[in-house]
């Protein structure tokens, strides 16, 4: 087990769609090793109590603890939004969630114009961006728009074409209709759909539209908290390391896990929670 | 509590899919009195191990059965081709589930043509359908189709238009191709896009093809079942009654009961499990 500053990151989600941010963390801090977990088995936390989401999300947080990970990367909408504080209190390392670097990133592009939100029915009406951008700026206006298709979408791998085009052109009329200027990505399945997603915001608005993706915007967040913390690993890009641990092994997880990273994937461990 | 041929008839689902059969039954027996259970805290089974399903399958019967209900409809496709032999074993009264059925009837409508299976990718990835119609038809050839985009569709209430014309005609392509001459609903969900299937069915064949409402099949078939036992109801129908209860009441129930059933909806009542 590595430990101090070439200690891994551990990064969980409730499925897969967390790996969306490691593929931003690969980019952004090439030097970190990653041990993920997505609890596969027990997704989507989204339609669960705040009470299960707490208890799931404290149980995933265990296993990479105990992998000895320097600090915990919450890669889920959901836990972010209900749990953070409470694995804080767990335990005695830095946690850190994808809301507020989203919502940041959102204000900052927006300027003083209003801000979309796009994320599942789960997140849109738990409050979550609202709250985090009112706690950044008290003059924000925040529409929120849930966008439940566009996971599925994402899991059957239709990214681009005639169906994402139609179906991310009617969440994103109403936002359209308010003047957004920033559109934050508040699901981490969403960032695969980007490119459909700024292409027919540009054909609403004659107004630049800013997409902010909230796994890269995280991944920045961890960028500079290694940094001020003095906590980035030291070693060189090629010997670290990426593992990842599920709780269910379904069929297609090869395909999708590789459509979410890039690339194929390799050291894939099913576990028990 | 109604006791005897009066007493409801017990119908359970992981979530609020089974209402197209509670719907189903309604109009092929008016006279019967229905407790419908959606497990809508827990849902989707089909992500989940057998044993798991196994073990909720039995919690949500249990819950009819202190209702004093005369029979179980499972009116889930992962439940019935997982767990419909413990329902038996565990409960001493009729359970009868929605693949059998749907089986039956797209064998007798294919005639000796090639049977095509639309459902969720776990109700097609478990052969439950081949396995069914196998031990009806040994000539039958059956092609299944997973179709994961279509029970989002219908729960964000896209029933008609371009975008479920467009997804539709990409699930119906490979069957068309190999010529089926019926198509099984295989997911409670699908009876709703039935006139788009239908109608995209058409465009793509020369041939008539049948599509298999498995709702209405196995409302027939409890029909058939309630007259061979003489259980029927003998009251009229307006003295029936319709009971809805959830183990999660989310914001957008209402809204997507009433899609499934028809009318708007009344008495919904959230219990724990």
């Amino acid at each position: 087990m590595l430990l101090g500053n070439d200690a891994p990151l551990g990064v969980f989600d409730s499925g897969l769609g967390g790996l969306t941010v490691v593929r931003a963390l690969r980019e952004a801090c090439p030097r970190e090793s990653i041990v993920y977990l997505g609890d596969t088995a027990r997704v989507p936390y989204g339609t669960r109590s705040a009470e299960t989401v707490v208890r799931y999300a404290i149980g995933c947080a265990r296993v990479l603890v105990r992998q000895g990970v320097k600090a915990l990367v919450v890669a889920c909408n959901t836990v972010s939004a209900v749990a953070i504080d409470a694995l804080r209190v767990e335990f005695d390392l830095p946690v850190l969630g994808v809301i507020v670097p989203g919502a940041r990133a959102a204000v900052r592009a927006a300027g003083a114009g209003p801000i979309g939100v796009l994320g599942t029915r789960g997140t849109i009406s738990s409050g979550a961006y609202p709250r985090a951008i009112a706690a950044i700026s008290t003059r924000a206006e925040v529409i929120g728009q849930p966008a439940p298709l566009l996971v599925p979408l994402v899991e059957e791998g239709w990214l681009d074409g005639e169906v994402p085009e139609l179906v991310v052109r009617r969440y994103l009329e109403p936002l359209a209709e308010k003047r957004v200027r920033s559109i934050v990505l508040g699901c981490t399945h969403f960032p695969l759909l980007k490119s459909v997603i700024a292409k027919v915001s540009q054909s609403l608005s004659s107004d630049p539209v800013a997409i902010v993706d909230s796994a890269e915007a995280t991944a920045e967040d961890v960028v500079s908290f290694l940094a001020e913390r003095d906590l980035a690993a030291q070693r060189v890009p090629r010997d670290t390391s990426l593992e990842l641990l599920v709780t269910d092994l379904p069929k297609s997880f090869a395909e999708v896990a590789a459509r979410f990273l890039g690339h194929e994937i390799e050291n894939v461990k099913a576990i028990d929670l």
